[in-house]
Order: C-alpha cells, then sequence, then structure tokens
C-alpha cells in the first residue's frame, strides 16, 4: 500500500503486527515513563513534540513518547516522517523539525500504527479529531456521530493498563468525558475485570496557534485542565507541570471535565461570533464610505474593546467554523436543550456565507463573470500558514467556478490545495504569464502585504480591477494603483471610492 | 411654576429672559474663553466639572463656563443647582461637588436657560440626549426623529457668532453632522447673513463611565474627534489638549464624523453584542450544571478573550440598549441599506428579554406567583449607581406584579425610582419588618455582596428561596444557607444544584 504526504513524500508499507509490537518492547528500554499520544494531526505533532524535548537536569530526556497514528493512506505518512526524524506536519516553525531530529538521534520518539503501544503507556494522549457535517450557511442542520471517536477510545480501554493516566485534548461536545469516554472505560474495564478506579481519566484542552510560535503556543501558554476525580486531577497537574511552564503561566483547574470542556467551546465560540458581528458593519461601512479599519482602531484604544474584530475575507481552520456546533449538540442531547444556541449559530452562518461580501462588490464592478479572467491570491485559511481546511477561498473559488470565470491561483505557501487536488505555483512571478482582469487579495500573506503598487502592476499585467478582501493593501499604494488606472475596491474600505476624486 | 430634583429638592421658578441676559453679561467680566454646554444631563454634568475646573499656570480658571438646560420642570432644578454651586446630578464621585463649590466661588460657571449664552460662546460643547423608542424585545420596530434634537441645534444656529467652535458630543445616527447638523447652519447662517466658512463644527463623544471615577473618565481617557474640515479638527483638538490628559492618553483623530459617529455607536453595540453572547450559555450551563463563572475565569486568561462578559440580570443605562437602533436608522435612512444590522439589534432584544431567564428560574421553582411575597434587592442598572434608566429590574417586576406577586423592593443607593414614581427605603434594615418567601438579588451593590450568611437570614427572616441573579453571593454562604434549609438558586450557577447532596 502507498501513503502520499500533503509534501510531496510517499511510502509503501506492509501492515505487520508483529514486528512492530517488537519495535515498541525494543524502544521502552529504560526507566522513563512512556507517553503514547494518539493522533498526530496538528496538536498531536506539537505535542509529541512538546513532551520529547523535555529534559531532567542531566540533560536527558525525561519521557520515551510514541506517536500513533492509523495504518492508512492518510495516517501512514505521518508515522513513518516520525520514524526518518521527520515532524508529521511542516510548519514555519523551525523548533519543531529540531525537536524531531533530536528525539530520532535521542532514540525517545518513535511512531507506531500498533495498539500494543497503549499497553505501554503510563500517560495516554488524546488528539484526534472529532468532526462535525454541516451545510455552509445553515449550521442548524448539522450532522455529528461519534462512532469513530468511540472506536479510538474503545481501542485505548482495551490496551492500557490499570494505572494508566488517559488525558482527553480532542476539542468534545461539553459531557462527553462523563457520559461518553468514563463509561466505555467502565464496561471494557469490567470485562477485562480491571479495577475501574485505577483509572486516571481527565480533559485539558490546548490552545495551539499555528504559525512561527507552534510548539511555544502548547508550553508558553495558559492551560486548563479538570479530572473525573481529584486523583486524576492532581495527576494531570504533575503530568502538565513536566512540558509547561506554569510558572508563567499558570494552570487552571476546573471542578469538572464539562466545565472544562465548555470552556473550550465557549472560547472558540465567543471568537467566532466577534468576527461575525463585524460582518453586518462592514456592509454598512461600506455603504457609507467610512474607512472601518479607521473606526475599530480607535475603538481598540479602549482596553475593554482591544479584541474588536477586523473585516475580512471570511473565517476557516479547524475550530472556528464547527465548534459552536459541537456545543448545540451537547447542549440538546447531553442536557435537554430545548433551543439552538442560536446567536453561536448564526455567527457560524454569517461567517461561512462571509465571501459573500467580496463576491457581491465583485459583481458589483464586473457584472457577469463568464470568460473572465479572475486572479485569487491566497487559497490558506490564514496569513502564512499553508492550512486550507475550511478556507474561505474555497466557498469564493466554487462561486466563481460556476459563473464559469477563468481562474488564476496563488499561494505565498500553499503548493497543493488538498480540498480541490489543485498544485499551485508558489512563486509569484508564475502570474506574469497569465491573463489578469480582476485580482482578488484573498489572503494577507506577508509576501501580498509587502508589495509596491509597482510590483502589483508588474505580477498582474493588465489588470483593472483590485478587489482588497483581507487589509493587504494600504491607503498609499491603492492611492497609486488608481492614478494608474486600476479600480480599487476593499472590504471594510468604502473610502477607497473617494481614491482618485481629489 | 416648580421643579422637583430627584434628591427632593424644590424650586420655583418665573421665566424672565431679561435679568437672565443680564446675568450672562455680568458673568463675562474677563479675557477668557467662554464655553457653553448644552445639556446638563449625566454627561454635560461631567463635561462642565472638566472645564470649570481648567487652570491656568497661575492657577487661575481657563473657561468661563455656562450651563444651559429647558427652562421647565424636568429641566429647571439642574439650573438651579448649579448656581447654587451643586452639581446637577448627584454621584458617588466627590469630586464633582467639590468643583462645583469651588467654580461657584471662583464665579467661572454659572447656568442658565437663556438662549443669550450662546451668542457668547467661543466654544459650543453639544450634551443633549438622541432618544429612540424602542419595544422591549422586538428591536426591529422602533421609533426615531430628530425634532427636539434639530431644535436645539437651530437655537445654537441662531444665536452663535463667527468663529465659534460647536463640539457635538450626543450619540448620534452616524452621518448625523454632515446631514443633519451642518445643513442646519448652512441654512440658518445664510439667513443670518453670517459666513459658513468661519463655523467650525466637530464631533468628539465621551466615554463617561458612572461611578466614582465619573469626572476621571472624561479627563483620563482616550478621545476620538473630528471635523467637517481641517480647520474644525485643528480647533476641536485644540481645546479637547486643554481639559483632557492627552499625554497619558493621546488623542486620535479620525477622517470623517460619520467614521467618528460610527466608532461611538459600534463600540457599545459591540459590548451589548458580547452580553447578549452570554445568555444562550447561561441557559445552556445552568442545565448542564456547569459554574459558568468559573468557565468564563478560565477563558479570561487569554488576554484576547479577557472581555468576554459574565452572565446576568440584564442590561440597563442609557447607552447599551440604544446605541445599535442609532446605527441601523443612520445604515437605512442615510446609506441605502436594505437590510438591518440584524445580528446587534437581535442582541439588544435578547438583552431587553434577559431578565426571563431570572423569571423562569423563579417559575420553575415557585409556581403560581400570585400572593406570593418577593422581596427584590436591587433597582438601579448597575451596582452602586443611581440610574434606573432602562433598569432590568423595572422589566422584572412587571411580570412580577402581573402575576399579582406582593413585591417587596430594597435598593442601597436609589431612594427614589423615578420610572415608577416609587419611594425606596435604603435602609436595609427597614426590610426586617417584612413578610419573605423569595429573595431576588437584582443587582450587585458591595452592601449585599458583603453579605455573610447570617446577614441574610436576619434581614430577610422567613425567607425560603434565594435567586442570586447577578453573582452577588460567593458559594460558600450559599452552602451555608442551602444548611440553614434556604433554596439557592443562582443565575450562570448551575453547580448549585449539587450543593447540600453531600
Amino acid at each position: 500500500m502507498i501513503s502520499r504526504s500533503p509534501y510531496g513524500d510517499e511510502f509503501r508499507y506492509v501492515l505487520d503486527s508483529k514486528t512492530e509490537n517488537k519495535k515498541i518492547n525494543n524502544f521502552i528500554n529504560s526507566g522513563k515513563k512512556t507517553v503514547v499520544v494518539q493522533g498526530l494531526g496538528f496538536v498531536g505533532t506539537a505535542v509529541v513534540a512538546a513532551l520529547a524535548d523535555v529534559k531532567d537536569k542531566k540533560n536527558n530526556p525525561v519521557f520515551n513518547v510514541i506517536g500513533v497514528d492509523n495504518p492508512d493512506e492518510k495516517g501512514y505518512w505521518k508515522i513513518a516522517r516520525v520514524n526518518l526524524g521527520k515532524a508529521p506536519i511542516l510548519s514555519p516553525d523551525e523548533n519543531l523539525d529540531i525537536i524531531y531530529q533530536n528525539a530520532f538521534k535521542n532514540k525517545n520518539l518513535m511512531a507506531t500504527y500498533s495498539k500494543y503501544a497503549y499497553s505501554k503507556a503510563d500517560i495516554v494522549v488524546v488528539d484526534i479529531n472529532l468532526s462535525v457535517t454541516k451545510k455552509l450557511g445553515n449550521p442548524f442542520k448539522y450532522d455529528f456521530t461519534y462512532s469513530a471517536f468511540k472506536e479510538a477510545i474503545e481501542v485505548i480501554a482495551n490496551n492500557v493498563c490499570e494505572n494508566t493516566l488517559v488525558v482527553i485534548e480532542t476539542t468534545v461536545p461539553p459531557g462527553t468525558t462523563q457520559k461518553i469516554i468514563y463509561p466505555i472505560f467502565q464496561k471494557i474495564f469490567k470485562k477485562r475485570k480491571l479495577n475501574i478506579h485505577k483509572l486516571y481519566l481527565a480533559y485539558s484542552y490546548e490552545r495551539v496557534m499555528p504559525g512561527r510560535a507552534y510548539l511555544n503556543s502548547i508550553i508558553n501558554f495558559y492551560r486548563v485542565y479538570s479530572g473525573i476525580n481529584e486523583e486524576s486531577k492532581r495527576k494531570t497537574k504533575d503530568f502538565l507541570e513536566v512540558f509547561i511552564n506554569t510558572k508563567d503561566y499558570p494552570l487552571f483547574e476546573m471542578h469538572s471535565t464539562t466545565a472544562c470542556e465548555m470552556a473550550k467551546v465557549l472560547e472558540n465560540s465567543f471568537r467566532a461570533t466577534n468576527i461575525a458581528f463585524i460582518k453586518e458593519w462592514t456592509d454598512y461601512a461600506q455603504r457609507a464610505e467610512v474607512d472601518l479599519f479607521e473606526v475599530i482602531e480607535a475603538i481598540r484604544m479602549r482596553p475593554t474593546h482591544r479584541n474588536i474584530m477586523l473585516p475580512g475575507f471570511g473565517v476557516g481552520g479547524y475550530c472556528l467554523p464547527k465548534d459552536s456546533l459541537l456545543a448545540d449538540w451537547s447542549s440538546a442531547k447531553f442536557f435537554d436543550g430545548k433551543k439552538h444556541l442560536e446567536m453561536s449559530l448564526n455567527a457560524i452562518a454569517i461567517n461561512d456565507l462571509m465571501p459573500n461580501h467580496t463576491f457581491e462588490l465583485l459583481k458589483q464592478k464586473v457584472g457577469n463573470l463568464k470568460g473572465k479572467h479572475i486572479t485569487i491570491l491566497g487559497v490558506s485559511y490564514l496569513n502564512d500558514i499553508a492550512d486550507t481546511r475550511y478556507s474561505p477561498t474555497q466557498y469564493f473559488y466554487d462561486k466563481c467556478l460556476k459563473e464559469k470565470a477563468i481562474i488564476s491561483l496563488h499561494d505565498s505557501v500553499v503548493s497543493y490545495w488538498q480540498e480541490k487536488k489543485i498544485r499551485i505555483n508558489t512563486d509569484i512571478n508564475s502570474l506574469k504569464n497569465k491573463t489578469h482582469e480582476v485580482a482578488i487579495f484573498a489572503v494577507r500573506h506577508s509576501e501580498y502585504s509587502a508589495f509596491t503598487s509597482r510590483d502589483i502592476l508588474a505580477i498582474l499585467p493588465g489588470v483593472k480591477v483590485v478587489i482588497d478582501a483581507n487589509n493587504v493593501i494600504n491607503d498609499s499604494v491603492a492611492k497609486e494603483l488608481v492614478w494608474s488606472g486600476v479600480s480599487m475596491i476593499g472590504v471594510g474600505k468604502g473610502h477607497w471610492k473617494c481614491l482618485g476624486r481629489e
């Protein structure tokens, strides 16, 4: 079988548990505690690095770390990369690769697909995904199921020994640890004739931020945790203190795992709602020919208003577009909620459809898109991050495609757009040979925001309309482009209507 | 005629412009600049104090300050109080009364109803109200009219001289200065044969906070301003710099008065929306038996989430319940908005109806309220502030009354509830002689939050149910009350359901 990573490397593999288990036995060769991290995705990658890098006073690694992922096309390449001393996820944070290399040399890190790993664990950290399927723009209709997640928990319950600490980090519907995970352990421990009182179960969520401070956002940031009982809390505290800088970022212990799970989805819903809030003001300011960025800058002077969000192209990533749905599901199914979390879900819908604002500006300017050459600059959901999950560009791209526009794409960091299976040339000069009528700056990649008007005219020869959907271009560059005969439209930049009037 | 203040003083008066104008002429007796403040309400009171208190290097007052209000039952007592050396609005900020006394002695402050004052002004500051009539819970239907506001502006335009600077501080629908106020001046100046280019017109909004730092919130806080032209901006800057601590709180100049007006309503809409956001999570956490205060404390560790709001009883005061409506009106009428500012208006509705949450908790516990003795502690909209405008207690009180409950009221600072025309005994011991079955802590007055369980039992003899609607009572006091046989219910305190189960 073959597993391909998004970075171009390919791995052939044959499943062979016996060899795999021997590897594990050979790996566990010291008095170190063993931590098994389930899930080598975005969070697991950083957690593994944080754990593998912890050293004692003699500069020896504190933990044996085993990363576990699935032996399939989507999972195997992560395992293979770790066992070659590479981080599964590519990141602009250089620390990550260095740590994976060092751990490979130090032999305190391996990855496997074998369930046998859990039997060797002192601590298991759960970092798998728990997805929800939603309809863009209508988050009141979503599908959610625990099945894959439950299976993953069952694998742990069927393999761990007594006295293992299991720490859930996955974002879950609040109540999951108490109502889903703990009962699985109860049932399976009973079957296995293990003492359920010797299971330590906790919930603690990370606040990983992509980008250059990827690893840092695990180690140097506030952590919240709770456990199903006092002993679980205590053990979790001891564990977190080993790899988190709790001196500068004190731990916050909560009374219940449900409260802790709620904190995670509430903080993301809060942020998503704050982003959605600014949408109607963006429309309004556009009509009023007001520079909404200036307005927000004025408002942000107030310490209580510093997090008011800026207008933009849309919202993406793995958390904000879905976490409110997990809360809504929990409210209805676990806690007898008769009504939806309406404001939080409406915010999700507003954010889903936010690219429509840019699309409408485009239509107002250009009319029928059929056969028009449209250049979209930016495919990822966040500036300088090669992550395209729930990227707003996808929604926008699909709309343009439906109207039969001829689309050119560029992104500074995404060379392969997984969701669309499109290869992208990250060299900005590759655009020079193409035909441009309208260009959309969708993502504030640092490459783009450094452009002068001369750069833009050189890169996009013949461009007639430039739409800045994400505050990429500043007023003076915009003015120069207007002088050069380009029509400038900017989301949140109603005042650009006056450019060139003087 | 008689004018009665809410603090018990009465003033008889006869309108006599001649005497009034003589007083003004006698008052303007020096080389000082004269500032006329139109409107002696909540903002005007503080602005007058800030201006009257400015001293030059020789410790002499810099401005002659004239406060203007209407010669009617609602306005005259303010004028009379100022001319007796008293602040029109009572406030816990002691600086205010001292400044009014000193200005009285220094003779650099007077108040009048005479329009003649404007003719003596170098600067006019507009601090009158601009209200909107709304339907509680349905902010999509509101009535708004400029008529009184326009008349007030016309009075200024008909009386000021050329070279006067007029600074609008009233919260207005964005666009008002450009589209309403400036045209009034254009028309009237033409009629008066004055040069409109010698009118300086600006918008600058205050961020006054009630309470002990009332005056301080004018002087020591960030200010935003703009003017209809560069000269108006410059003159406004010079004026603001005289009485605001711009060294520590730099001024923020905006490109247009419309942008500046928008900043004011946007910042208040943002706050109102953030308050509304937490409502559905309060319901949810209540059902999940989660302590939402603990959850929010955990979330507030993140610098980006520090302003996530707490659950509570409701939202009141003069700004948050209405400012989004002014924005919505502007969007529709000035800037061709086809849709409402839906999220902002929905937030207003959620906040309007927030006391329903407490009311439902009450009904769940008590059932039919007919003939039940209900004690409501707190009538003002904010802790330790004697301001009852849009107070959530009013909505709650009306609902209880409609169900024929027998209501006892207390408030630590409000001795007369204007909207309901009810006298309130602020002595907490006055409750001891009354019958209590259910007590609602509606406002977090510091008197209440200092109560021990013993205090509560002594003050409310016989009370069976205590509902804490505003985080007044802490967990240990609640526990003691449960031990004493009281049923405890708390908004956002779902975990109290578990009290006494141990």
